[in-house]
């Protein structure tokens, strides 16, 4: 704590788990940026040895640099800070709480771990008072986590919603762009190199739910893990709905929104949840494409911020990790520590059901008179207003898309159900929500 | 520095010099929000008193916090934080130096005080250990200085561009829309509470220019102040250079730029300098309108970054003078520090003339056959390589737009001056910088 131990010629030893696109860059800055970085530290970063799963593939690496057994790098006397970017969740679970309980500050990217297992982590780095940062988890090279710890640290947080996973947001601009298919898009995505062999925690929303559940515990002052995230994924996006976003002047993106939900006369939720959504081709995450990111915060007194930027890529997150890693060193050699856990505010989680928003029916008609008043007399009977009605195509392809005022999910679905039973009602082809509109 | 003093019975002591939009934000915030700032402190923060310059006014405080005694204030042993919004530049010295020496940490955000003094007061603060933070003082809620210094810790900054005035940029985008002239919108901008009675130091890019000193500061580890920094304002945009801005797809921003530049087989050096200038509308500061503010962030590995949010106001400014007062009360309570200034680098100033841009040239000519060639003829025998030339009206009214590529400002003035020569060209109405595109 004291700092007595660094100084100009007792540098901060570093180790690195992991030497994939993210480690490498990591490994090349601290080769490269010998002298900056020690500028900034106030003491040699020292680079003491990189945990690899095979040693004998040559990465022009110093040998005696690579290691398999991480284990026994953690635990090093003059490993200072640990850095962790290994992927998956046991093992670098294993190795984390292994650095933190020996005293050592540890660095990660690793949204799974810390979405799955952040109380545990938190408490290890309690114990030791060493720092746990995770700026690269969340948005990549975007400083997301500092701005909600420590400059929103005097204000209300509202809302967080942000676009988080490059791969969908890729494919959902795509699809947008060219009118193709999902199937198509993914593929081209695959072979671009945009999507993983198997895209499932991608597409699925799984990535982007495990970032939702880091956004809501920082900006909620509360324990949010990723099963208490509402998940929907984009593979049932269809190139209708494109065309019908586009005519409503909107387009589809995947959105993690972390909500404050006030309670009349109790205390305030949260509700944290990811799906795909209509937002106005007006609104600002609207015109965030390809495989950027973007996260926009709403508090009572800083207003709406926005935050944009790359949210993945090799360099871009370890330009994230290497902040990180630059004030955990700066802690090891002054004394102190950043932000510890904040969870005292222990707020609930709202379950899906309670949340009102604005939801986008699309349907298969027949093309009849009489199938407007029908259609709309069952949402008037569910409580569910209607903000604008269109009818495309004709005969069999003949098309209803009903844009509602705010309504609960679970009067969304009864209207649904009730639709689905209509005669003139072909097929309720999808429902989707609509954000960042007012009612 | 064990923060043995505090703890959950031994409040921290602040101290808010000045209660104006800003002092009374924060002042409201230490009042309402008790439970979450201690929560996040981890002791309480407890308001020890607030300066003003009239203590008869009411201002419904309680009487006992309200004192015209700044001095004493400052010095009493129950404050641990000074917050100084009194704006000016001699008193706020003497008030944050005696505050620094005294072993208090210091909240700011004054541009003018730091832009001018940042050396002897990081001294001061260095020399007792103690935080100075100062958030605030550049794009009010926005997150920029704690971004720059923590999270781009571990990466090289090649440029920073910002629009971080929004008396300006209220100005310059109702000027767009409207095409009303530049008095009339400054009158407008007056009435409308944008503009102060003496706008000099916004319309003529002294703020600008002093929250670019702190940027270029921070972001390249080097001292510099406003007398740095190239400046030049926008009372001189006509309604013309709106015109012949849209014409080429563009809009006009007044900008505060900050760049390395590199200096083959020697040192890099640095440019500052705010300047009205065409934007591409496909750039993503052409987007800011209002009193918004916005940075954009261009850095080695984490690519271009940017932050988008409210730039002024009592509320807002708040919000990020609050997050400097959270994070040096945790330092207090845990002990430790926040980044100190970093001036490392020591780079130096480049002058304005060593700094190539490409330039938007607006004159009114005579309409004659034979006044382009001598036009370009000018433009080519000083070395200026022409992008674009437009010919706009005719008659007494002709005129020539000639967008450049890249040329140095000396080349271009000199190119300027022999214009003026020219028995074709009636005047050289406007010569405007364009930022953001290649070439």
């Amino acid at each position: 704590m004291t700092g007595a131990q660094f100084g100009a010629d007792q540098p901060v030893g570093v180790a690195v788990l992991g030497y994939g696109n993210v480690g490498s860059e990591v490994v090349r800055i601290l080769q490269e940026q010998v002298d900056d970085l020690q500028q900034r530290v106030g003491a040699p970063l020292a680079l003491r040895g990189i945990a690899v799963r095979d040693a004998s593939r040559d990465r022009g690496l110093d040998p005696d640099l690579v290691t398999t057994d991480a284990r026994a790098l953690v635990e090093r006397d003059d490993v200072d800070i640990v850095v962790e970017l290994i992927g998956g969740i046991e093992l670098p679970r294993e190795l984390v709480l292994a650095a933190l309980s020996s005293g050592k500050s540890v660095v990660t990217a690793n949204k799974a771990l810390l979405s799955e297992h952040t109380g545990e982590l938190a408490e290890a780095a309690e114990a030791r008072n060493v720092d746990l940062y995770f700026e690269a988890a969340v948005a990549g090279a975007i400083p997301v986590i500092r701005p909600l710890t420590q400059s929103l640290a005097g204000d209300r947080v509202h809302r967080v919603a942000g676009i988080v996973n490059g791969t969908t947001n890729f494919i959902l601009s795509a699809m947008s762009e060219t009118g193709a298919d999902y199937g198509e898009t993914l593929a081209e995505a695959g072979n671009r190199g945009y999507a993983e062999a198997d895209p499932t925690a991608d597409v699925e929303g799984f990535d982007a739910a495990a970032k939702a559940a880091i956004l809501a515990s920082i900006a909620f002052h509360s324990r949010v893990s990723a099963s208490d995230v509402h998940r929907e994924g984009i593979s049932a996006i269809t190139p209708q709905d494109f065309e019908s976003a586009h005519a409503l002047g909107c387009t589809i993106k995947l959105l993690s929104i972390c909500e404050r939900v006030p309670s009349p006369g109790g205390r305030d939720r949260i509700s944290a949840r990811v799906y795909p959504a209509l937002v106005p081709d007006s609104h600002p995450l609207a015109t965030v494409g390809g495989a950027f990111n973007a996260v926009v915060v709403e508090a009572e007194n800083a207003g709406r911020l926005m935050f944009y930027g790359q949210g993945a890529g090799g360099a871009p997150t370890a330009s994230a990790v290497m902040g990180d890693v630059v004030m955990a060193a700066r802690n090891k050699v002054n004394g102190g520590r950043g932000p510890r856990e904040s969870k005292y505010a222990n707020l609930e989680i709202a379950p899906i059901g309670d949340i009102p928003t604005r939801y986008f029916v699309n349907m298969q008609v027949a093309d009849k008179a009489g199938v407007l008043s029908a259609v709309a007399a069952e949402f008037a009977q569910h409580g569910v207003s209607i903000s604008t009605v269109r009818q495309e195509g004709e005969g069999t392809g003949a098309r209803l898309v009903v844009v509602t005022h705010t309504a609960s999910d679970s009067a969304l679905s009864a209207t649904v159900s009730a639709l689905e039973q209509l005669e003139f009602v072909t097929a309720v082809t999808s429902v989707l929500r609509l954000e960042g509109t007012h009612r």
